[in-house]
């Protein structure tokens, strides 16, 4: 999950929804004080860049700008005469898109916040992860060296490219076979989406392109290398990405194992650079940094980041115990911890991950607004459409509104939030979606308050497993488009038993890159300082209510009994789900 | 389940749809025999009545009129001017319907099949059951009698009635306590449907109405009075509905320990009249009968019968073994056998309860029809309705279509068909479906597979249920509007793995009364020699596929597993299926 394809996605099935091409809110007199120090902030998502110029002392969001990727994510063939289909569960993107849109989306923010770009003293970006590129000694990328433009493996991997499966396995069995201390971290489990498993395809089935890489590098690294000129490593997609753990990456004999050319793939591809922390200053702007975005040469620019973490000091959630849910699509959770501990079922734990100083923790749900969209593109009963058409309400806000002030299991239903796997706290994405007690008079907002409590459900899993690991979550606070979805706030709030904050931004990750380019630029002593005076939530937005949490405990209960007995692992637990993805991944049992 | 309304309410989801307004098809040269003599079969659904002509020597079908009723099923309020709304789960008809519906279908038939009524040597007729009322000692139906007509008490009660769960249940539960010897064959448990829980519905919430009720008596033998002028019983719903059993109905210690106003109903309202064999003559054609119907006074009056069990004989599938499978929103499923066993889970064993002189064995799937037309009922996407549209397929067709061809278990979904809850071989109404495996790739018509997949694992655990209670199967034939799936009837036979007959007729329960007019005017000697003569079936039309099957047996073992645990029973069961629904009952758990 990265919430910039959230913030994207769910933008089609929200309540209220913005236009995201639509400029911003400009907040406050600000012909008046055309003085003001301001920072821009850079969110760079999976189809687009959002900017925002904000107000370095208060965090006041001046103005906004979009640019769209031309090829936005490139999953079927490359963006070039002649190219031939992608296979299956491929996902790239193209480095110019991301040069061309931080441009455009800078150059319009500051129009819209009607600024001088003199105002402006620094500048942040955070990007989706991993999102992770081939590049020469110099950072230019393999796919725009002319004779490598047609390999497929030459271009970048964007996070959701699926197809390193078999490398991620590999990664992660031969951890558990050696023992390999940093595994724990990770939840037990290597992600195909991350570093290792990305450069070790492209080793083996495309070693030439992979001979002619002098760099791999995160393209939230990349980009800041451009911006710069300096080539950088931040510590968070180290971290979480790319298994660097207590000062180090996996080690050569473990890689040589995976594969003798992959080796030296970490000294010599990797740790090239000493970690940069969050919030520090990665350098000063190019004079083409400067021609490429209209922002005055010289200015500060932080260090990269990913667009979940760099949230967190936008929501004001940084305090260890302050969980962040980015919900949209799919959610990811971040923490922060002044402890180490070993959660089982959780993404990663990094040192400074999150903020420098503490232990960021992070965990996820695979598909959440994913799940709503899902049961809703099933299609829905005609007179449904036509009603919800004549009302003016999205189909989303149609069905909560049909189930409004019904109590908790009035539709005799308990769903398993698994139609995308379970990322946590099983790290199990070949689990399938379950849903009990359908009757021929269960109509579809039914199914669909269901899913919104599995959801829910879902969330308190992970919140008891930090707290079972030592780590008492304080608040729990929402950012991301479905913090804007009232009914399932309220419902997180119930089935939690405990207050929802919501950060006030519509934009917090842009924002959240924005204060880490006000600390950058010297304006806060550090991210802690400038998220109390530019990050804003609203506190305990949505209460819980006793009855409502009460009937939520029992049908949690319930939800609790089915996840572990659908886990398929241990006494008593059933497989199926395992049994059904491997037959139907192999196309069926006979044809 | 009464396949008469199976066979309606399918129509409006079944492939190559027939208008049941239409008359039916002319087969033969009927102009050329006008001296044939022919029978007429009347079919009592719950919205209409249909009649076929039948020639008497080999069954061709040779005219059809169908009749819907005026008030058609009374769910809401009575049919009179200033009546209140029932109250939930009740369903009543108006008897005045049923003659209605008689007089204009069996014409129609005669002028549809070109025939003299000269020609008609007997009647014969089904009716939809436990549809039962309270009369006067002459057959004066209770709700026309001027003081009574605005009692709802007064009306008769509609199989599909659910308003006596509350008797039926105290019925159970103390036939178990004195150990009853009757409940056994009923796979332990009396459904609300059926008489006795009907009647003492009656007697406790309107004793005024009970006390004025001389007789109590099925639909299908009160029309028998009414053409015959003689009241008479059927073997069949004394048997199945009325707990008759070794020759007698339960004991009046027994009613008097349900309720003492009870103890003397079986007695005095029931065991009025000898059982009636099916297939005897009931009587003659009165000059009341013969102005209504427009038929020849004195022909023979073939006693009265059910819906489902009429059928069987119109399919030839009346030895011991063949299993007849009514298929239409529900599946009822009937056998005879030569032995009496206990075969837990059915719905009934009734000696001569199908066929004179063999025990019949009757159970069912509560929903079969109503999942597939449930999930349509959810809506499908804009593009798939619009394609369907341009092809001018139904939904139904559309949908498996998309999934022709893919080999069982692409979909990696397992479903438990329980939407109606589970008639055989769990007999619990308070069970609800599962939906196991679904991702965010899910598209509709994968489910819809899975639910046609779910009812033919269904029904492979009632064939394995009647075989393990020393009942071999020997041939699967199919009737009712289903039969006419293609795909489903595939999927049964690769489920079941045995060749799956189909009955040749569309309105096989009017032929198979015509079946029972011919024995009644002796134009056969018995049933099984006129089902020899007019039954039609296309033996083993559908054939496994071995590959197919193996495949299935695999799914399967997958749906017994989920079966036995959500069946809620013993241990490592679960039983959330049933606490799901109280709290669905209770309208949740906190408002």
């Amino acid at each position: 999950m990265t919430p910039g394809r959230n913030r994207r996605q769910q933008d089609q099935q929200l309540p209220e929804e913005a236009d995201v091409m639509t400029t911003g809110h400009t907040v406050g007199p600000v012909g008046d004080d055309m003085t003001s120090v301001t920072v821009v902030g850079v969110d760079f998502g999976t189809l687009s860049a959002r900017a925002v110029v904000v107000r370095a002392d208060d965090g006041a969001e001046l103005g906004t700008g979009v640019a769209e990727y031309a090829s936005g994510a490139i999953e079927r063939a490359l963006p070039i005469a002649g190219a031939g289909v992608l296979p299956p569960d491929w996902a790239l993107q193209d480095p110019y898109d991301w040069r061309s849109a931080l441009g455009s989306a800078v150059r319009a923010a500051l129009a819209d916040a009607g600024v001088a770009p003199e105002s402006v003293v620094g500048i942040g970006t955070d990007f989706t992860a991993c999102t992770f590129l081939p590049t020469l000694a110099d950072g230019t990328p393999l796919c725009e060296v002319p004779d490598l433009r047609e390999r497929p493996h030459a271009w970048p991997k964007l996070w959701k490219h699926h197809a390193a499966q078999d490398q991620a396995d590999r990664i992660t069995d031969l951890a558990h076979a050696g023992d390999e201390s940093w595994i724990a971290r990770y939840g037990g489990r290597i992600s195909s989406e991350w570093q290792f498993a990305k450069a070790l395809q492209v080793l083996e089935e495309d070693p030439a392109v992979y001979r002619r890489s002098a760099r791999w590098i995160e393209a939230a690294d990349w980009i800041i290398w451009q911006l710069t000129g300096n080539e950088t490593r931040n510590a968070c997609t180290a971290g979480y990405k790319g298994i660097y753990q207590d000062g180090q990456y996996p080690s050569r004999e473990y890689l040589a194992a995976l594969n003798p050319g992959f080796a030296d793939f970490a000294e010599t591809r990797l740790a090239v650079a000493e970690l940069s922390a969050l919030g520090s200053r990665a350098g000063s702007l190019t004079a083409a940094g400067a021609a490429l975005t209209g922002l005055p040469e010289g200015i500060a620019v932080a260090t990269g980041n990913v667009d979940a973490h760099v949230t967190a000091p936008a929501a004001r959630a940084i305090d260890p115990g302050q969980m962040l849910a980015i919900m949209g699509t799919s959610t990811c959770h971040v923490m922060n911890g002044s402890v180490l501990n070993d959660v089982p079922g959780i993404c990663g734990v990094v040192d400074g991950g999150i903020i420098a100083g503490l232990y960021g923790y992070e965990a996820g749900q695979s598909a959440v607004g994913d799940i709503f969209a899902w049961w809703i593109g099933q299609g829905l009963p005609d007179d449904y459409t036509a009603d919800a058409a004549g009302k003016g309400q999205n189909l989303h806000d149609y069905l909560a509104q049909r189930t409004r002030g019904r109590a908790p299991g009035y539709h005799g239903l308990v769903a398993l939030d698994w139609m995308g796997g379970n990322r946590s706290i099983l790290v199990d994405h070949h689990l399938s979606g379950v849903i009990v007690g359908l009757t021929l008079a269960t109509p579809p907002e039914d199914v669909y308050q269901a899913l919104l409590e599995s959801t829910a459900y879902g969330t308190r899993m992970i919140v008891e497993a930090f707290e079972a690991g030592g780590l008492p979550v304080t608040e729990f606070v929402v950012a991301g488009g479905l913090k804007r979805n009232h009914a399932l706030m309220q419902i997180y709030a119930d089935v939690l038993r405990r207050p929802v904050s919501v950060a006030s931004s519509d934009q917090a990750p842009a924002v959240g890159s924005a204060i880490h380019a006000a600390v950058a630029a010297g304006v806060h002593a550090d991210v802690a300082a400038a998220a109390k005076a530019m990050g804003r939530k609203e506190h305990a937005l949505y209460l819980p209510d006793a009855g409502r949490a009460d009937a939520y405990d029992v049908l949690f209960g319930e939800y609790r009994t089915l996840h572990d007995y659908f886990a398929g692992r241990g006494a008593g637990s059933n497989d199926v789900l395992h049994r059904l993805r491997r037959l139907r991944n192999a196309g069926g049992g006979a044809s």
